[in-house]
């Protein structure tokens, strides 16, 4: 197990961000019936290069056969398990509006290690209320709830203004992620990681390229 | 404008996905009253280093004065003009689900240059209606619509399996940009721009992080 975790641990982060493209491009082709895929097909079919691809295979610890190429079933068992689809990750979301609403009813997460545990807000109309199955409770449960259930992980999906007060209070009662689909920067400690979702990002690429079209 | 184009042209991808993350930070601080701002000052708040930011804002055309800094107005308005904010790109979104319901409400879009001007869906009981004060329409409309407004953008939420069909069909239409927020591959020809919003990307480095404490 200790080696896994080394080997884990040191996969650089752009790997990590390729390997959910690598397993939905394999279940769709695994749904064709296919149960072999060579490691050029893989390459050429994502448009990645061959060296990329190899790099990002072998640190999930896969290689594949001569002539053969790759088991289709083994290369998703390896992905979903590096991945951590097998575990149970819970999650607290934080801003049960339109964003977060969205979040909580993405079928997506059920193929994931996700799992949105609860929500809170401050609007009493949502709070006792469920969407996407997930209860909505109000803002001063937060505390109690995230140190009772060890949650690691915090998704705020607020307006920006607030972002910051609601981080810093997840990392104060113990949360180790912070997922912040708001625009808003987010200050962490050291030790406490933080993802952006940044749509304003991919927006600023795109009309980018149009504006040089 | 050939000259602004041509600059425009040459920023590097992270510069152009790292200006929205400055807007935002210098929007709060002069929300604060603050009229300038040091260069060092923006970096540490940021947690940029000197180097990257001094290269950042050279892409926008803009250098600060000695001891007195950057005019944080000024600076705003560049990165407006610069990110497309004072124009309106018109684009249309395909899936009136639960995300692409959360896109069509998104507050945040008003401040930028992006207009979604209409929804595609194939549910009845949407057609018709209206979400987030934008109309949906029946999929059989998309390519007039397309072609008759000339529109450059295309966002795809769409469920998974259909996002390439989708794809193409908007691409073959006059598309010159897919936003696809769907996990799903897409491929694109020569000279069709696809950004992905892909969080599952983002959910993988979480997971990764929260693996290896």
């Amino acid at each position: 197990m200790e080696t896994k975790k080394q080997i884990v641990s040191s996969t650089p982060e752009p790997t990590i961000r390729r390997l959910p493209m690598y397993l939905s491009y394999l279940k769709n082709f695994l749904s064709d019936g296919r149960e072999y895929i060579s490691a050029p097909h893989i390459a050429s079919d994502l448009r990645i290069d061959a060296t990329t691809r190899t790099k990002d295979l072998a640190y999930i610890g896969i290689s594949g056969k001569p002539k053969i190429g790759y088991s289709v079933p083994v290369l998703i068992n390896y992905l979903e398990e590096f991945l951590g689809y097998n575990r149970n990750d819970l999650a607290f979301l934080v801003g049960a509006g339109n964003l977060g609403t969205a979040l909580l009813k993405y079928e997506g997460f059920k193929n994931t290690g996700l799992r949105i545990v609860a929500a809170f807000d401050n609007d009493t109309r949502k709070i006792g209320g469920k969407i996407g199955g997930v209860e909505i409770l109000p803002i001063d449960k937060l505390r109690n709830m995230i140190e009772r259930m060890h949650i690691a992980i915090g998704i705020i999906t607020t307006p920006e203004g607030v972002a910051q007060s609601i981080a810093d209070m997840m990392i104060g009662w113990g949360i180790k992620a912070i997922w912040n689909f708001t625009p808003a920067i987010i200050k962490a400690p050291e030790g406490i990681f933080v993802e952006n979702t940044s749509i304003y990002s991919n927006l600023a690429v795109i009309i980018n390229k149009i504006q040089n079209q």
